[in-house]
């Protein structure tokens, strides 16, 4: 038989023990559980870091419970919540918009619940660490069959709190978009992907020509290019990475460094 | 049958090799072990980190096999250990203090060890990676139902090193602590738990006025602040952590850096 | 019955999602899979680092399939590769010399494949995460009992990119070598093992006196020392590594950073 998986993405870091914490609460709770570890270095409070990992990763990994603790209003009002997708998953964590994205890329919201009941809780709930008393132990109880019904009301799918990932916008012969993420590659993702460039652009060749318009004022002409290799070492190219995502990266560089490109810095993508 | 389990934390780094090796030692001999990583981002050298880490994760974590290796003196006369606690896990770490408190919070030092048999070490024992050549085997070999007995001579457990972690000191309407850890959020952990501070502050209601003195001369007033989302973003506050230990945060924000506080700086609580 | 072992190697980085996806891959094709991380740490395209990480590390796991990835040229034309080695492991990578100092530890190539059969790949092949799209796959297939030979055509293992890591030249009473990498601790690994030191300079007795004449034109005079812990907190020292190679370090101390030593840097060490 096949062990429940399970897994995890916080912003707890590496260093301090919380992140095992969790990891410890499920398997306490569900000694069979495989559980991954998808990232704890997502950076402080970064909502929309946790959503676009979570929107990556999720597809390519199994059918799930998948556990998501970025949560800057953790013991305020806003509701611990689990997600069920149209794939068959569980998405648990905070309702903040951290889950939305994935949750769309697996099927769609096909029924969400509040977290309230007591049972599938630790037995003190501290007002602090809602991912070890509230979301690991929702989580581990999924993993030993208890239903999804079971953990608490019914939340109305239309009263979730919405995405926090920009949309591209389409215009004729152009493609407005915003920085969203630079990796640890220095590789910088935007909020287009390879549709909307293609609905504004058309098919591009390899080697194409593009202009890119930023908010700073500057502007790039880049080259698009779908292999790092296709352009010399150091030279900047724009190319889809591997989630279909239209991003600008240097090969075997950094191009967030070495172009100065910000988070949330507005690009406006046209042929030149 | 639930497999056996065995919890790592190190300051090993997780750029290097050295911590998986551990956890392929452990597997090698124990393919069974359900292998957990605390941390393996302690600060180097720094046995109270870990200590600290280990007393707040050991008692969310299954009881279990427990390795723990910050080692400056690895090589040195200093005993290679097991300790058998209260609750039924076994620590095994370095005789430098880092077990204690983890120990003291699962039930006490039952029993203690040294880790001296042939049988249950690697057959060849390097100066300066014992977490390899002789803790990892000896939790494998736990794992695979070894009796403590058998790992080598009884340790008198008034012998062993102390914890290194202070203790708060309660004076009439006064708690003096210290700063003993900053988490990755820059939130400051103090050596003060919330029984000290009710034994000298008395029951303390959210939003109460506290003044915190420090041993650099000055002088903060915060509130007394269950939740992070009860101050604005950016403010300061005095909490209990998830562990009930008196902690110094500014909501959504580094405490450390804004307020300038640093590990091992005496801090004087008092109403006011 | 013992679980398939797999083991990860990459320079994706920890804040980032690929990792995890490689692993979701594997565990997504072969649920019975142990998954252990060496790292995902390995700095930005160093296949030096990474060969030397394999080079340590393999020799203490588990035989099984080993998946690295540090691969600035992928999406060209290198070859991904799937190597037997004599002790029966599988080497999964790129043919650009990542494997092969692992592959020397371990009984040598006995058989190279390239990664070619489409049905032990994803469907869709991008240009950019190889580590998902035909490495992962191919590692999780084999761990299911698929053959070698399935593969893909077989590789002249004479074709194959050679070693990155440099080997130590032996003159009498003279070792000529470099830092090949500082480790976490700021420890220095050089390209000597243990048996050319031995070779040039013979048996050393601890607290020998050697000379160490660096390319940068200084010497430093260290005394070998077998332990840490035999020279004073803060004093530089030479010693074999865990490895039995030789290394420069700073008890309790970061020998890169207070020494002025820089990888790449090289080195000549006689008695003195």
């Amino acid at each position: 038989m096949t062990r429940p998986f399970v897994s995890l993405l916080t912003d707890f870091g590496l260093r301090d023990m919380s992140a095992a914490i969790v990891r410890g609460v499920v398997l306490g709770i569900a000694p069979d559980a495989e559980v991954l570890d998808i990232t704890h270095e997502v950076r402080k409070y970064r909502i929309r870091d946790g959503a676009l990992m979570l929107w990556c990763a999720l597809p390519y990994l199994p059918v799930g419970i998948h556990v998501a603790v970025v949560d800057p209003g953790v013991g305020t009002a806003r509701r611990p919540l689990a997600i069920r997708t149209g794939r068959g998953d569980t998405l648990i964590g905070p309702d903040n918009g951290l889950l939305l994205p994935a949750a769309g890329r697996l099927g769609g919201v096909a029924a969400a619940r509040e977290l309230a009941e007591p049972a599938y809780r630790l037995p003190v709930i501290t007002a602090t660490f809602h991912g070890r008393d509230i979301f690991a132990p929702a989580a581990a109880h999924l993993a030993n069959g208890v239903a999804l019904e079971a953990l608490g009301p019914a939340v109305d799918p239309a009263t979730l709190v919405p995405s926090p990932l920009p949309e591209a916008r389409v215009a004729p012969g152009r493609l407005d978009a915003e920085a969203v993420y630079v990796d640890t590659f220095g590789n910088v993702k935007t909020s287009a992907l390879m549709a909307d460039l293609g609905a504004a652009l058309g098919a591009l060749a390899p080697g194409a020509g593009l202009r890119v318009a930023m908010g700073d004022g500057r502007e790039l002409a880049l080259p698009w290019s779908p292999v790092f290799g296709h352009v010399p070492p150091g030279s900047p190219m724009i190319y889809a990475d591997a989630y279909d995502r239209v991003c600008i990266a240097v090969n075997q560089g950094n191009a967030a460094a070495s172009l100065g490109l910000e988070e949330d810095l507005s690009i406006s993508i046209r042929r030149g």
